[in-house]
């Protein structure tokens, strides 16, 4: 760094490692509405000045830079790192930056406290830059009341008058802050509180008589406490090398196909599939779910089938052989005769970008505010970045679910460029060792502050072995750990009813698949009562809505998993048993340092039973032929 | 971001996290002539596929940026983690940025391999791409012999052609790099190999009988192993308000003063005290020094004594009360009327700093290539980064090490801003606990980037309590621990000579401290063989002259500390007896995880004895009453 220029010496403060940031302000961290975000930094000077700190914050579209006060942390050590809080109140981008000075009135008060108590005697020198001061802030102020006590302490000077807490509070109040220093602006994407705290269902609307039948169920969904209502993809399914039931590769002459092979004669991506009702159908689903508290979530898979209008329309937009002809999709030596992917690397990729914004605000005009996005990693980050920002732009509210299942940096990547949340690995998390170092990593790292996971117990895709093989207990524990680690959780129908059967053993597939078939489902299965119940929990608790403040506890036999889940005045204690064959007992070790009394009491969330616990071990017992596969426990007020 | 400009699509390739850098490239990390440079990113791109990277880099200077190959760091996950290395040639500021594209050729061969083996027959469209590919790549080379191997794959394509190894090499040798994206460059600060590596040694020159008595024991201290020869200030000393012996308030007519009580009528900061010598006698005593292969370190404290010329010539460079008269130092209740400090926030800050350049460039031309800067955390971060650049454009040999012990924030800004090395907590250091943690600390984390700890034995301010009450298995102890554990460390002298006597119970200043009296010293201590036995091992060990390679050994016993430190094909272990009035037992744990081989030979390289040691418990005995303090083992090859 060369000399600064100009007459004022350069400020001597710096503001080192502010957070919250994501790779060096490259990416927004994620908040929602009514969170109040803690800003830290260090914030330090050379020699023994008294700083100050504030953090500036300004709302999205406003105007004026707001202020919270900052302080150190740790004041015994001349505190270096500093927080200061403010509560986001709208959605969309907010800003901060955090502002230092030195404090030469407190630097100032301060020394001359020290002499006075020293037994100091002459203090004519110091009184006089004392007086200098003062006559400054008299001067700056503006109120009429500050500058009466200032001038009463000027009149006639003692050490005593100019330690005078009003006189301290009327110079703070009107202080220049000389020599402050700010960090660049970092921002903040403020999402709507549902974007933390959701509960799903998936369902094929074929499968339950279509959409106009769905309507009619969603005040029962919604009675389940459900949120988001997400559906695999409604649009025309494909004729053209259509897959058959299980995946086959020829289908049947009533075969209805892969909801994933999207575009026929009758629409593409923008179009619903007539068997499943209108684009009024949608609009009237999604106010009705609207009207229940409930949002709609439409699967957006971003291929084509054979059939699809696009690939007439815009040859340009698909991967061509050197002959002109159109490449199918391939995964060498595998190939996907029925699907087309997109060659986002056409000279034409900006028509093919607004296609698509064009295909997502149609749905968002339609009442869909959420949006399920297959296979995003396999698109290019650019494309998400852009078209995530074009829809908020138009709807603040529409959530994205990222299914990526690859590589944990692609998926971080993609959830730091905007995506809501996330699938996660939760459905291969299945011992406790594993559930506590991913759920950890999930919670305690930096990923918590952009990666906002959605465990579901299932997908149409993924029947875990563990699902398959342990029956009606492994499905309760499953839903359980889900509903109370992650605020946000989902459920793909049929998992209520226990369906268990994979297409073959050693297939995470179903056997007789809703991806190729219809089938007959209703709103009875037998584990809906449960889920209800966790639904209604984890309304009524706040510590079951975030993810950041869990704390595994020992349990002395790893086939039982405790944590437990804190917020202010609302501690929530989940004991469950992994093994669903055996009744497994041991403690749940509540260490010290959590902060609890040496002894409370526990309700049983699930059977209203009540204990006695205290720090240290608590005894436990869990079995899958008892009553009991897990307990969710609150402490007692 | 909004859609980009261009008919390009935007290049689908991430690079995150890149390392090695601090702070998010606000500062440079640290690096020394002949070091290899690894640089390691996060690469990676949406879908499938197979990318390639190179980090390039550019010396000081120069006009070319140069390329090497950059590799996945685990290829079994598709390796998001990339590294490359480059050789760092010389000192200055090299720059580096990472480059990745994506392999067209390579993806397109990788499939066709695939499809190959998996027996599909017809590969025509596959063959009309691949002819596409390398038909760019012959008009691209410049190379007739890759053009006529392409040539001749082109004549009549087949798989197999294809695939050749030649082929293959030959479009790599050409590839375009289509979609290639970079990072932000970033800034390395290459500094000689002795900012990393050298062994200090302190004195008083006026207790030495002066500069030329000094000169003429240059050869011994050379042939101690010693490379830095380091003097507190050697300016004309003030006399107003002049310390007495053991810092007493008055002094006596013949009483010398501080030499930190810098300018009297003789000069100031570019004076030489007259009974030490003269500014000829510096330039002679730094080219003896030079030619025996050592530096002169001087010793830069800013602030002047009542006398100093410059509050004189220069008033507003200093603190001034309202009534114009200068401010003495102090720090309520505590008053310093014998030193003044200067007002870094004085208008004229541009004159000051260029009065202090020309100080440091003043002493650089004389011959000193090092410079112990006294308290830089009580002046403006900015002017030290600004005058370490000033004085680096002079001459970029020479070696700043910055005194401040303060809060661990602000040492890391003056390290991280330029300091070349730094005083540390060592001395407080004492327990096998805070060693482990505190060296673990500076070799592992972050700030091993750019803070290169300098572990002096001792200080003319810092006798700790543990040299005092130990005697001398103490001094052998924090030697040993000192001249192994930190590549860089010092002793002033008077260690040699087990000096232990503090000015009085609980006080770390030594009695009859040099600062305020004149001391008859010769180097002739009875720890002087063990010195250099010391430096000798240091000089003859590389795995001694790095900091991040040292691993903590268990040892079954609180009151010995061991360790391994290892570079390739040098391991030394050192265990060291941190109790100095009692034999200890214990083991050394020789983990597996290091490497090493189950059982091997160790040389001890202060006795010359050999024992057999093995991977697991090695037992280790050691007597402050018998022959032994500590063990420094190498393993024989």
């Amino acid at each position: 760094m060369p000399a600064p220029k100009g007459s004022q010496a350069p400020s001597r403060i710096r503001i080192n490692l502010p957070e919250p940031t994501i790779d060096c302000g490259r990416y927004a961290p994620k908040r929602c509405v009514g969170d109040t975000v803690r800003v830290t930094a260090d914030v330090f000077r050379d020699g023994h000045e008294i700083l100050r700190a504030v953090v500036r914050y300004k709302a999205p579209g406003a105007r004026r830079w707001l202020e919270a006060e900052m302080h150190a942390l740790d004041a015994e050590i001349r505190g270096v790192r500093w927080a200061g809080e403010f509560a986001v109140t709208t959605m969309g981008r907010w800003e901060w930056t955090i502002e230092a000075w030195s404090d030469v009135f407190a630097t100032w008060s301060d020394e001359l406290q020290r002499k006075l108590v020293a037994g100091q005697e002459d203090l004519s020198g110091e009184l006089s830059e004392g007086a200098l001061l003062l006559r400054d802030a008299a001067e700056r102020t503006k109120d009429a009341e500050d500058r009466a006590t200032l001038e009463r302490a000027l009149d006639d000077l003692t050490a005593e008058a100019a330690l005078a807490p009003d006189v301290l509070e009327a110079v703070e109040r009107n202080a220049e802050r000389g020599d402050a220093t700010r960090t660049g602006v970092h921002a903040l994407d403020v999402d709507r509180a549902r974007a933390r705290f959701s509960s799903w269902y998936e369902l094929f609307p074929r499968s339950w008589g279509g959409l106009k039948a769905v309507e009619a169920l969603i005040p029962d969904i919604a009675d389940l406490g459900f949120d988001v209502l997400y559906f695999p993809p409604i649009h025309p399914i494909g004729r053209k090398n259509r897959k058959g039931r299980n995946n086959t590769l020829v289908a049947g002459p009533d075969d209805p196909g892969s909801p994933y092979a999207i575009g026929a004669a009758e629409g593409g991506h923008d179009a619903v599939h007539p068997e499943l009702g209108t684009l009024d159908d949608v609009a009237s689903l999604c106010e009705t779910a609207r009207a229940h508290g409930m949002d709609v979530c439409l699967d957006i898979a971003l291929n084509a089938s054979a059939d699809h209008p696009w690939l007439t329309e815009h040859p340009e937009w698909f991967q061509q052989r050197p002959d002109g002809t159109l490449k199918y999709a391939e995964n060498p030596p595998k190939r996907y005769q029925d699907i087309y992917n997109f060659n986002w690397d056409t000279p034409a990729w900006r028509e093919l970008w607004e296609a698509w914004r064009q295909i997502l605000v149609g749905w968002v005009q339609t009442g869909v505010k959420a949006f399920r996005i297959d296979n995003p990693h396999t698109k290019p980050f650019d494309f998400w970045d852009w078209i995530i920002k074009q829809v908020h732009a138009v709807d603040r509210d529409v959530i994205f679910l990222s299914e990526a299942f690859t590589r944990r940096a692609v998926m971080r990547e993609l959830a730091k460029l905007g995506f809501t949340q996330s699938y996660t690995y939760f459905t291969w998390k299945n011992s406790r060792w594993e559930l506590t170092e991913y759920v950890n990593e999930l919670a305690w790292t930096k990923e918590a502050e952009y990666f906002r996971p959605n465990f579901f117990v299932n997908t149409p895709d993924i029947l875990h072995a563990y699902l398959q093989h342990g029956g009606p207990p492994a499905f309760v524990t499953r839903l359980v750990l889900a509903a109370t680690l992650s605020p946000s959780y989902g459920v793909y129908s049929g998992y209520e009813h226990f369906e268990n059967v994979p297409v073959r053993e050693g297939s995470e597939e179903y056997l007789n698949s809703e991806k190729y078939e219809v089938r007959e489902r209703s709103l009875d299965g037998p584990l809906l009562p449960m889920i209800r119940r966790l639904n209604e929990i984890r309304h009524e608790n706040p510590a079951l809505q975030t993810l950041s403040n869990v704390h595994f506890l020992d349990t002395h036999n790893d086939a039982l998993i405790a944590y437990a889940k804190t917020a202010p005045g609302n501690t929530i204690f989940v004991v469950a048993n992994i093994d669903p064959h055996n009744a497994q007992e041991g403690v749940a070790l509540v260490p010290a340092h959590l902060g609890f009394a040496p002894a409370f009491t526990v309700e049983d969330l699930l059977t209203g039973a009540h204990h006695d616990w205290r720090i240290g071990a608590n005894y436990v017992r869990l079995d899958p032929h008892g009553d009991q596969q897990a307990h969710v426990f609150r402490i007692a007020s």
